[in-house]
């Protein structure tokens, strides 16, 4: 498969593009240091992404950002910034996408167990996950000729339990090769709809 | 108690403004025709309207509004009419009511089912029902003063069928009166973080 790796500088995107490259012709696209540098924040940069790359079969998204506030304190700037990136950002990857990819492609977005599992000044997030989550569960019924699209939902992965850990206290830190896993049952199986949960 | 209804001039929100005033001082706001006027999407009108009523016990919101579109052809735009509205007006109603409303207060907002149930063309609302309800989920742990926060999910009121049914096969209307319960269950209860789903 050509598969589009969208977030291929980040913790994940990279050691996930590094797998796939083992099996698939891998495009790595994100905002620095890669094939394609896209702005997700921008539908006009996504555009010129698919222009750019050609027909494809997979795309998988591990990109986007979001901002950790108290809810006594967060601002409707810093809830955008979630909505902006990580939410409208990898919605619009498929929305503009599902024009652009073969048939019986697929997408594959990522949330996060914040969508179900809160914690202190995370409430962004567990909005943005969710609303990727929900995306997800409704575009697949509509997608056409064949097109599937999943969320894969990490947990806190154990590669950034250094930068981010003392976020998540108590979350068991997933292994960085079972979070691929899940975006490999996604781009390579058959599922559709689904929020493949990669904890617990 | 002293309650806030917003929307109160909606299909939802007249029903239940007329209920509770049976009981409790309502303050109707809404984007015309109310006590106060307010416009969601304005966090500078949000905050002009708790300035306004004063100190009060209960915000019920029934507000906010989005788009119908196919996935196959629903823009940016359209997507932000929701997020604007019905999503972060709403998270807004609470964000900066938080800092008006009286100890132990409680905010109820609402969200819906094709938060879990989609329909064709209902993508962007399926989107931002999920996000209000993990909005809900996730500030009910970090209010602080004992303030509650719960969203109601109806399914179609049966006031709504001749103007939306279409958009709804198959889904049983709810009775107006049992709508109103969840939302009287979240303001008098003692539930907070819920999803109080009205259907099935």
């Amino acid at each position: 498969m050509r598969v589009i790796v969208v977030g291929a500088s980040g913790t994940i995107g990279k050691s996930l593009a590094d797998h796939l490259a083992k099996k698939h012709e891998v495009v790595r696209a994100s905002s620095r240091k890669s094939d394609v540098l896209v702005d997700i924040t921008d539908a006009g940069s996504i555009r010129a992404m698919f222009e750019t790359i050609g027909p494809f079969d997979a795309l998988i998204s591990a990109a986007g950002s979001g901002e950790f506030a108290r809810v006594s304190e967060i601002t409707e700037a810093q809830f955008y910034t979630g909505i902006k990136s990580k939410m409208m950002g990898q919605i619009n990857l498929a929305l503009i996408g599902q024009h652009y990819i073969n048939d019986k492609g697929s997408f594959t977005l990522t949330s996060g167990i914040l969508a179900e599992d809160p914690v202190a000044g995370g409430v962004s997030l567990s909005v943005v996950n969710s609303a990727i989550n929900a995306f997800t569960m409704a575009a697949a019924l509509e997608l056409e000729r064949g097109l599937r699209i999943n969320a894969v939902s990490p947990g806190i992965v154990a590669d950034s339990v250094a930068s981010i850990g003392e976020f998540f206290p108590g979350h068991y830190p997933v292994p960085m090769d079972r979070v691929i896993s899940g975006y490999v049952k996604s781009a390579e199986g058959i599922l559709t709809g689904q929020v493949i949960k990669v904890y617990s």
